[in-house]
């Protein structure tokens, strides 16, 4: 028995904007990602294994808002942050405000698995990432020109913005779409483990170093082999305040809830009620999935051992 | 009726090595912060109020690792983390990062009152705090000999190392003293609302841009009218991993334990188990104080509307 499940962003996401083609385009790229950590899962292969190939294939898509796809920054560059967790031993890894790092998912393991720490940040995680072989990328792989203009027509503003959409016949910001754009998956392995992770872009015209809830163990990602594993999306600064991934766990282990009841008191009871959109992707120990949002989508899939592959978006 | 409640970092302290001056050093220390905030929540000022003042006069003596006494990164510079939450409507900022702040603390506030943001990090962070007016200061300010010798004791180590003692008779590290420095202060105002706040400089000789517990909101900080405030001190990793200052709170909100059964349960059996050493301050709605810890000793100082300064270290 085993189970996996993934999320692409969630949000406002504009249905009359999505042709049929777009649609297509996403399906094709969630089940790509999926089929990749399915085949580590049906070899046995464990779910760390299993999360890090999902999330490394969504980050090398340019239609994701992480690695590959990421949003512009204020300064015209790319901050990217990442997270994973194993639930075996509550081992956990992260990165904050990297840049040049083609994939931060794989950054954050080697922070769990090779080094001291939990969190690391900035320029100092880039040495660390050098330290150990890995090759900082030139900025122009993570152009994209979709990107680009989005950040075009709000670099003058003050605010940062979601990942939105970009209207041609419209050149001022227009939020027909409002995206939380971030990548995550979560798995149960065929030997009970639970891992979880979760890596983005960010805002766009982000400033000030911000960071939200992707990097933040308990907040945008956690995983416990006791209870569950879970990766968000929304706007991190709800999620954080809200310890969002840890709460779903701590109503399962101390509130007796199951882990359908605790994600929709979570997702669409007290985050509402805060105000914070956005959705979770979760899978508890005994395989179950949960995929709440309570935003008008999430670009999402699953599966489990003997179930095909579904895709959704709204 | 109003509580406070403050510590300056946990861990081994070498009783040996803590002659009577030293002691009466930081328990005067101890009592002057704490009077700093005592004095607002006697005039009926706020928790958050009383905890950002008491902090700023930990963050400004050179005897905790926070601030003006901040330990020496492996650059030989100082990294500054720190957080805030106000449990009256869950707001919350932290900074991770950060050099040449004098107040952290303070900073933290700025990000959560004048930011939409909860977390910056770094270079952006300074950015931040220069767009509001706050001076940075030069490098010498942090400059305290103690640390430096701290640092040239352990540089040539791969390991980052925790704010140690150095004995003068044996010039290569000695772990006579592993000390987790932090400062942090929990308080609840005559308004019923509860706030905390943690600040500390890290690790001795870190690298890598690591952040521990203290500016994650959840992990080192956490604040909820509904149930208590929490301020950590430990070995940052395992307080991340473990999401200790929010798991507090949902043991008094779901599993119904009393702040002192919640903090046991965390500290002395969940944290023993995991390998993880520290302490925390807390306070309920109801203004209990409870200070656990599982190291040999905690600065702390704490006070209730009716009663005497206390403090202790062992």
């Amino acid at each position: 028995m085993y189970s996996i499940a993934l999320h692409g962003g969630a949000g406002t996401l504009a249905r009359h904007l999505f042709t049929p083609e777009k649609e297509l385009e996403y399906s094709i790229a969630l089940r790509l990602a999926l089929e990749e950590g399915d085949a580590i899962l049906k070899s046995k292969g464990s779910a760390l294994d299993a999360v890090e190939a999902t999330i490394k294939v969504l980050e090398d898509s340019p239609l994701f808002n992480a690695g590959k796809g990421a949003v512009f920054t204020h300064d015209k560059k790319h901050e990217l942050d990442a997270s994973i967790m194993w639930g075996k031993d509550l081992s956990a890894g992260a990165v904050a405000g990297v840049s040049g790092i083609r994939n931060p998912i794989s950054l954050s393991r080697l922070v769990m698995e090779k080094s001291e720490h939990v969190l690391l940040c900035g320029k100092g995680a880039e040495a660390f990432a050098v330290s150990k072989g890995i090759m900082i990328e030139d900025e122009s792989y993570f152009y994209t020109d979709l990107r680009w203009q989005q950040l075009l027509q709000v670099i003058d503003e003050e605010k940062s913005f979601l990942d939105h959409s970009v209207n041609p016949h419209n050149p001022t910001y227009s939020p027909d779409e409002k995206k939380f754009g971030t990548v995550g998956a979560v798995a149960l392995d065929v030997n009970g483990n639970l891992a979880a992770g979760t890596s983005t872009g960010g805002m766009t015209n982000k400033r000030w170093g911000r960071a939200g809830d992707s990097p933040i163990i308990g907040a945008g990602t956690y995983a416990n082999n006791e209870t569950c594993a879970i990766s968000c999306t929304g706007h991190g600064e709800f999620f954080i305040r809200s310890v969002v991934a840890y709460d779903v766990s701590c109503l399962m282990e101390y509130g007796g809830l199951s882990l359908e009841q605790a994600c929709r008191k979570v997702v669409n009871e007290k985050l509402v009620k805060r105000g914070g959109e956005g959705g979770l992707i979760a899978i508890d120990s005994k395989g179950n999935i949960c995929l709440p949002f309570n935003s008008e989508g999430m670009y999402r899939a699953w599966k489990t051992a003997d179930s095909e592959i579904f895709t959704a978006i709204f």
